[in-house]
């Protein structure tokens, strides 16, 4: 029988009730004449609740007692989950990760899967089980440890399966009920996208549209695992095309050349002015900040003048702190002598994404226009094949993705 | 090094505070030049909330997914408890059953020990580890999936590690400092036994002194393991000796003829009259009645007169109207043809516990002479080589417990 995976997160599986809801859409689908594999999450709340309780009872934990700790939440969903679909006559059982097995790296909390093994699972499908529940999130390392991929690790749980088990689809349950051209509460024009690439929904899981994580939809692309996005909480999903299907861009027939506008509300820019311009120089600033665990994502280098330069790049603004810190530390070392160091705390990034952009000239001037028009400055400019992404004044941040949402069409299906 | 077990239960480890407290009588053993195991229950209240949901879910569940939601309480407390021993300086880490592995049966929800791996724990005490901090009450099936033992059966898990471990001796702390020679909310001259026979502490683990699971005495009877009962609230164990040691009978000095008064409060008795009295009538009687799920406790025969006789058992008074319906289903049949069925819903048992009885006549005539100087009528007596039980009106148990815990001068020690 065709294996299709099912992920529901946590608010998914919140209370018995939200789980007997989900177990009636796995029945449907077993109905519909799949095996089924469910990958549930940790009731929401809990991992907070199991989290915390770690960070309370030693700053600097064993990260292999973290995770031991941590994944009992989906344990104890996988379970439930399991005895829902029982009561509905539906052959299922629990799985977890170390029965499965899931092998992974022996990177406890930030673990990295290796291998799945499908014996054990395959072997219950042949004598008639048509649903395996497996506890998202976690894994065993070599030493025999439970291991855990770190948050949001369910949905790159499931893709993993999708793709071990060579599934039809993975259809991730979430709250929302797709991925939008833009936040729907910045501008009520946003759409609920029908499908979009991988390398766009890449893109924008990494600019902060927190619908799936980065990670599974980069195992998705590698393995080519149709992955689609859906909300738990309706009920519209008959002929299953509900949500947002993200696939290989060959499965779009035609698309908007800007797929969506996505934003990033707390960034900072810092500029070191008067740099000596001497190869080696990017290495010396951005390495210590790396070290002090600043996560660096736009960076331009002026023109020289005189062999001096000036360096800009821009961070999170909670890690400004940090990063001066570090800047100052390598001043005085004297590895990097700069003449000032200039902060602004009060930027944001915002980004237009779509693989039309590849074959459409045009997308930047005509987005810089757009921002012109409105009388918004644009700081700093950073471009990829398929992304354009501009710093501007935090207070223009919802101007600044209508007006963009509003250029390129968004409202309109292609 | 010598090894030590210490087990603690829910309400030792109901805080993260509480757990700290725990941690440090663990850190004190290993000072003490200790390698401990330490058996760790759930958080207090945890266990019932997972059955609860369990029972919510499903009114007939798989046991297996019922083992698999539970045992994540015991995971969770194993933990947090090498993360706190970490905290302190204290090598150590968390194992659950199956990583043990400790080997049960496939009887899901009531599993029994069949086998403990000392290899794994006994390599890491070699490498320097000092504390294996076990998940108590759980275990791994041959079929590679989560097992428990039953209520309670944190304190087997226990007692088996300190038989697999050669431990010098099993600590287990609870929320009482000891055994006592009766319940001390009803005398106040009840005293707490420094020593007790596992004999004698079996028979009143099984009377209703909820001190200890009786199948953990029975197991450290039969692997004479020495048991130690302790408050973890109090800490006064500053030579070894606090709480109640219980131990093989040689290892007692003297004691008092009779060692203890127990009492079960909700107690009925049931009374066939003018049974047939041929072979096989109590057969036909107590087998449908333990189909039924009837816990029999006491059983006595009149004698026969005409060929007919009279049949009186007693069981808990929650489990007389199974016991009716399979009474009136036994006389339906025609296999049992009784005149009535007479029941008494108002009575409890009292019982006196020692092994001096073995080698002291007297003690029966003794405790009956003492509840008829208090006017109590004796309803039904049963005797073993170690034990005297009574059945009594309900109303007279307080008075009965008294009266018989001062006439063998129990607030006296030997």
């Amino acid at each position: 029988m065709p294996v299709l995976v099912m992920k529901f997160g946590g608010t998914s599986v919140a209370t018995l009730d939200r789980i007997r809801r989900a177990a009636k859409r796995v029945g449907r689908e077993v109905a519909n004449g799949y095996d089924v594999i469910v990958i549930v999450s940790a009731m929401s709340g809990k991992t907070n609740e199991l989290v915390g309780w770690v960070e309370e009872t030693s700053k600097l934990y064993d990260a292999r007692e973290y995770d031991a700790v941590v994944s009992s939440g989906e344990q104890v969903t996988a379970g439930l989950m399991a005895l829902t679909l029982q009561e509905m006559d539906v052959p299922a059982r629990s799985w977890q990760g170390w029965q499965v097995p899931l092998k992974t790296t022996s990177a406890h909390a930030a673990a990295r899967i290796e291998e799945i093994g499908t014996e054990a699972i395959n072997a219950k499908f042949a004598e008639g089980m048509r649903v395996a529940v497996v506890a998202g999130f976690q894994g065993i390392s070599p030493e025999g440890r439970i291991t855990t991929l770190g948050r949001g690790g369910s949905d790159t749980t499931a893709v993993a399966f999708a793709a071990a088990f060579e599934a039809e689809r993975c259809d991730i349950y979430t709250d929302v009920d797709g991925v939008y051209t833009t936040d729907p509460r910045i501008t009520s024009k946003a759409r609920k996208l029908d499908k979009i690439a991988f390398e766009e929904m890449l893109e924008l899981a990494s600019l902060g549209a927190k619908v799936l994580q980065t990670r599974s939809v980069e195992l998705a692309m590698r393995y080519n695992v149709k992955l689609r996005v859906l909300s738990s909480f309706e009920d519209n999903d008959i002929d299953g095309t509900a949500g947002t299907l993200v696939c290989d861009e060959e499965d779009i027939m035609e698309s908007n050349v800007v797929a969506g506008v996505a934003y990033s509300r707390d960034e900072a820019k810092m500029t070191l002015l008067s740099v000596a311009d001497r190869p080696g120089i990017a290495a010396a600033i951005f390495g210590p900040l790396a070290d002090a665990g600043v996560n660096v994502d736009m960076i331009v280098q002026n023109i020289s003048e005189d062999g001096r330069t000036d360096m800009t790049f821009s961070l999170p603004v909670n890690q400004v702190d940090r990063a001066k810190a570090a800047m100052e530390a390598v001043k005085n070392s004297g590895d990097v002598n700069y003449a000032e160091l200039v902060t602004d705390e009060d930027v944001c990034k915002v980004s237009v994404v779509g693989i039309g952009m590849r074959s459409h000239a045009g997308v930047a001037s005509q987005m810089f226009k757009a921002l012109r028009d409105e009388g918004i400055n644009i700081k700093v400019i950073t471009t990829s094949e398929i992304k354009i992404s501009v710093l501007i004044e935090r207070k223009y941040m919802e101007l600044a993705v209508q007006a963009l949402h509003d250029t390129f069409g968004l409202d309109k299906a292609a």
